[in-house]
């Protein structure tokens, strides 16, 4: 048996969507830009799954979503944008983000930090998240922008949005969401948020990898990340993706579509494995159930590092992680372990099981045999424990 | 019949790229980050994609060659990553360029002019082309970079890059081409162009849309455009595309295995068409056979909108275009013959025929007869012939 529970680290192509984008991997191959049949053969797709991406976030027709390669790349050209257009532009130099972001975003502040500007890492309180009174606190009149993940990759935990939104509207001060791990997990509605900016990565929602999406409330200036051939209305340019862009609109359908299963049905084998983890002794589960997204369980096994456990899951045929897919091979301490104070030990234990709509319940099963077979075995050879 | 002959623009994915990706968009949907199989069964054909790259461009093994989301990215990122490493970071000031360079590279030109850097850019000779002595005495003291395309894309016309090249050296100077328009066309050596920086995208060789890479020597610095998680040896973050990656590598493999085709089938084809269209009285081709990749024909007709014959073209299955791609949609003047002087009236005759190791004699016969009925109805029609 196999079961896939990494599905926050990537997630497989839905074959709708993967069927959707096949004629464009193959005889519809123009330009979308060419003026000849080739080229606009292309744009119904396109315009259908632009359409589709306005759908799943809830955005008006007057604001922007713009076609990226990934969140990367949208969290890069958020921040980016507003160091040219916010900070050296209108004289702001602050920007707000949160202990527990994914390194795009990270490590983009910490490079604008190299550049002179002041960035406040919030620390998240019991509940594993940053509440919008400790934003407002932070905020001042240089503050040039917020940025703070709807839902995190690690735990799960929901981040309050809403609240959020409008403390910065309240302040004036732009406000953007990775909202990576959100999409197809939860609803997402850019104008109840209140967001100028929204990121999001396709291969996290059963789309393909290396495409995603960077919605922009209307009116608002961003400088480009990639100046060019004025692509998507001048605001990013480069040949279009059309295979991609096709498949992304429909995995972002099926999303949103998807949301009552996910709330139910992913929602109770999540529940039922996180229960079974629980029986254990010495055992967590960071971040409270009703306030994570339906289908992640960060657990921390006392004596076991995740590396070890990583490989007796694996060798039964079970993916999980051990944090954040980009870190894991690195085998650091995952970082929001580090971030609520767990103990150097105890942040080496971390397992990340996150599932999908294409999970069974035998899959589960099977999981949680497995899991105890090898908490037994592995805490039996360990030397902390 | 269906004749596309508008290469410059985009390519058909080659069949062979498509099967190697295909598992790569269906069973082996892992992130190559991840430490389980799912992750690790993706590094052979990661591996061998990324060998085949180095391959193709000659470079050396320690050299980095950097898989981006298109050309555009990569041209962005040197010219941007070049502003914050040697302008604001040793106090240069002064980039040096071409003015018939892609968008990509001439708009983010303009984007640094805005910031306070001098761009000169270079105009082209009676051979359409920049000659290294040029290059040589626009460099001062001052300047961090020169960025010169190795074929042009509307023209075919290519750059004097290994002349320029030892320019460069002899001055220190950091040098980037953009060799889109010459993969797959002519052989590409980064050691013998001694270029310290090349930009390519998969589309224009075979490859899919929305990849691309860029070449970076050993050791040269150059700050990320995608800040994250460390993906690429910390040089560009973000989850891998595994299958367009793999699809990259096999399209450059067979883009090098195809050069002698594509130096004598493809330019007996090209040649052929070329002296057909010579053959109508009052029509120019830019640039010199002996100079041009073996694939273009840029031509242009007193007498006639470029629109309306690429119009009578489109009628009869036949892809061809005005110039640039991205730019077509507006209908402009073509650039490179506003920079040769080309009078307005001109400017707006052009045609650009690109062809590839698909094409068949069939179609350029066809397209010849095509070609010539449409000349021949468009001027009795022409208000200005
Ligand atoms: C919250 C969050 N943001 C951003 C990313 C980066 O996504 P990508 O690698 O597709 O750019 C991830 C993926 O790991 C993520 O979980
Ligand atoms: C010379 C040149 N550079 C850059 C590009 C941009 O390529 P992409 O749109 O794939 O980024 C093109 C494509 O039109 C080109 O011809």
């Amino acid at each position: 048996m196999q079961a896939y529970l990494d599905n926050n680290a990537t997630t497989m192509i839905d074959p709708k969507v993967l069927e959707l984008m096949q004629p464009y991997l193959t005889e519809k191959y123009g330009n979308p830009s060419s003026l000849h049949k080739f080229g606009t053969e292309t744009h119904p797709a396109i315009s259908e799954a632009i359409d589709k991406l306005y759908a799943g976030i809830g955005a008006k027709d007057e604001d922007d979503v713009i076609v990226t390669s990934c969140s990367t790349e949208s969290n890069n050209w958020v921040l980016k944008g507003v160091y040219f257009d916010e900070i050296l532009g209108k004289g702001k130099n602050h920007i707000i983000t949160t202990e527990v972001e994914h390194p795009a975003v990270r490590s983009t502040c910490a490079f604008l930090e190299s550049l002179g500007v002041e960035v406040t890492y919030l620390p998240v309180n019991e509940d594993i998240r940053v509440t919008a009174s400790q934003v407002r606190e932070a905020i001042t009149d240089k503050t040039a922008l917020v940025s703070v993940m709807w839902a995190n990759n690690e735990t799960g935990v929901i981040f309050p949005i809403e609240e959020i939104g409008e403390v910065c509207k309240e302040r004036g001060v732009l406000f953007h969401t990775d909202a990576v791990q959100a999409i197809g997990k939860i609803p997402v509605d850019v104008i109840k948020a209140k967001v100028d900016f929204l990121s999001f990565s396709a291969h996290k929602f059963h789309g393909p990898k290396g495409i995603g999406g960077l919605y922009i409330r209307k009116g608002v200036k961003l400088t480009p990340l990639f100046h060019g051939g004025e692509h998507m209305g001048g605001r990013r340019s480069g040949t279009l993706n059309v295979p991609y862009i096709v498949g992304m609109g429909e995995a972002m359908a099926l999303a949103q579509k998807g949301l009552i299963y996910e709330d139910t049905e992913v929602r109770r084998l999540r529940d039922k494995l996180e229960d079974a983890i629980l029986q254990n002794e010495e055992i967590l589960v960071v971040g409270k159930k009703e306030l994570k997204v339906p289908n992640t369980i960060l657990t921390s096994v006392r004596g076991i590092e995740g590396e070890a456990m990583l490989w007796d899951l694996n060798k039964a045929g079970i993916a999980a992680s051990t944090g954040s897919a980009c870190a894991s091979e690195d085998l650091e301490a995952n970082p929001v372990m580090a971030a609520i104070g767990a103990d150097k030990e105890l942040a080496h234990t971390a397992i990340r099981f996150s599932l999908s709509r294409f999970n069974t319940e035998a899959e589960i099963d099977y999981v949680i045999e497995v899991f105890n077979k090898s908490i037994k075995r592995l805490r039996e050879i360990s030397s902390t424990y």
